[in-house]
């Protein structure tokens, strides 16, 4: 089903939504690999389908507690997930969690301002900057030029709403100021990472889902989270360093900023 | 010197840099007009050049509080500024204030970051908030059809750092990623901001001073500040319709996200 064959995998809000659906599909593919399935709440009643996921595969699943709000959760974890990876790293990282809040020039509030781009822009700078080492040895150890999600990649798991082309179409139907500033500092983040990284051979790109029936997507989106995944598996197992600092969407399409 | 003949016009951040050179030389050309000039601390010594400025010219520059962290202040300087414009509005309000912090996905700070998109985001959108019924008296005094600076106006002060598309053959020799996402930010609320206001026929857009000399732009920079400004106000002097929610910079020219 899916071309990617990285060994090591992480992804970030991973109990529900379409991080919950990116470990079932990887975790029920063929190939050999390892998956850390982050979530803030591990033991919480909002974690249950991925502890009943993890259960049948034992091997191929761990669970990983990491709330993208909190500097030390960040920090544990990634030593957790580094002491577990060995000497091979970590190929690939998904930063999928993320909050949405709604609004507009008139009624967003200050919170809902602050704390989307904590969870949305921060988090994901912080787990980039922890998690780097490992994706670093990654990248050294597989012993192949150019790039790939297989060797060591960031996919950032953002959203047209955070498009300064795009929004103006969809802002009436979705009037979400907070979420979209904050998807958009979060692709400045993705293409300024790159920049850094891209000496290691670190693969870094921004990723559209489409709309997708999610708790954040809503009942009236138009994708269900599995045609979702399978287009941006197929996505992901497809990038080269053609890709890097780019904006794609799960059909391979190209998102303008 | 410039096309512009709005009446009553805005400036945050006018105690020095960019922000006191447009209160300067608006305050100069032969146009009739009221100008508020800004700041956090009118009393303060960074204020003295301004205090200056506004003695030589005592019919034209009224000096208020406003200080963009602070959404209090924010709100009575919108109360007094809506007291003193009277029947026919404000014109042209220029969101110049912001801040820098340097850093790179290894150094940012977590307080950087949140300080930049507090004063360069946020700070914005209160503004924006507080002062748009004045801009739409103004809108609606006008009589003309279209938009204008002249009739009534939002002007972001942004940068080609908040480009996704320009950032990354500057990032290496200016690693400023709060300052850099905070600024996409920014340029997201312009987009956002011009959608919700196109029906009072408000123009809103971002646009970049070019590299002077201040303490932001530091000694480096290639512009005086006399000549971006000059640049900037025939550009405003020049916006219609068709540049609504578009970013440009101080030549005309327009930027990429
Ligand atoms: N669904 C769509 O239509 C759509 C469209 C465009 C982009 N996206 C993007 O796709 C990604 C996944 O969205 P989704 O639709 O799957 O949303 P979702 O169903 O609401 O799931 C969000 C996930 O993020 C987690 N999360 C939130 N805050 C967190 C934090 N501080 N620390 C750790 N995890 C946190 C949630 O965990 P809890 O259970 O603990 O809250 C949950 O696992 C997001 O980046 C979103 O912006 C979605
Ligand atoms: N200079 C450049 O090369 C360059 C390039 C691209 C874009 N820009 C943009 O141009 C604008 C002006 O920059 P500049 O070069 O003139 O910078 P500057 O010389 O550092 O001046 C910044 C101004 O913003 C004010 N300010 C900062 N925080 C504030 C707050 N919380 N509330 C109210 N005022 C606040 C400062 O007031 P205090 O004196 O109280 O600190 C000062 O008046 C900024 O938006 C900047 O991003 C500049």
């Amino acid at each position: 089903m899916t071309a990617l064959k990285a060994c090591k995998i992480l992804i970030t809000g991973a109990n529900r939504g379409l991080g919950l659906e990116i470990v079932k599909q990887l975790s029920e593919d063929s190939c050999q690999k390892h998956i850390f399935a982050t979530c803030r709440d591990p033991d919480g009643s909002k974690s249950e389908a991925l502890r009943e996921l993890a259960k049948k595969h034992p091997n191929v699943i761990t669970i990983i507690r990491l709330d993208a709000d909190d500097p030390c959760s960040v920090k544990e974890s990634a030593k957790k997930v580094g002491s577990l990876v060995g000497k091979n790293g970590l190929n690939l990282l998904v930063n999928n969690a993320a909050i949405v809040a709604n609004g507009t020039v008139q009624t967003s509030s200050v919170e809902d301002m602050k704390n989307t781009f904590n969870t949305n822009v921060i988090g994901p700078l912080l787990i980039i900057r922890e998690y780097l080492p490992y994706l670093q040895i990654a990248a050294k150890a597989s012993g192949t030029p150019g790039m790939s999600c297989n060797k060591a990649a960031f996919i950032n798991i953002s959203t047209i709403a955070g498009s300064m082309t795009r929004i103006p179409s969809i802002y009436n139907q979705f009037p979400t100021l907070p979420y979209a500033v904050s998807k958009a500092g979060f692709n400045m983040l993705t293409v300024l990472a790159a920049e850094e990284i891209k000496a290691d051979e670190i693969l870094c790109m921004a990723l559209h889902p489409g709309w997708v029936k999610t708790e954040l997507g809503g009942d009236d989106a138009t994708l269900e989270p599995k045609e979702s995944v399978e287009g941006m598996l197929r996505v992901i197992g497809s990038l080269t360093e053609k890709q890097h600092g780019r904006f794609l969407d799960y059909t391979g399409e190209t998102v303008p900023w």
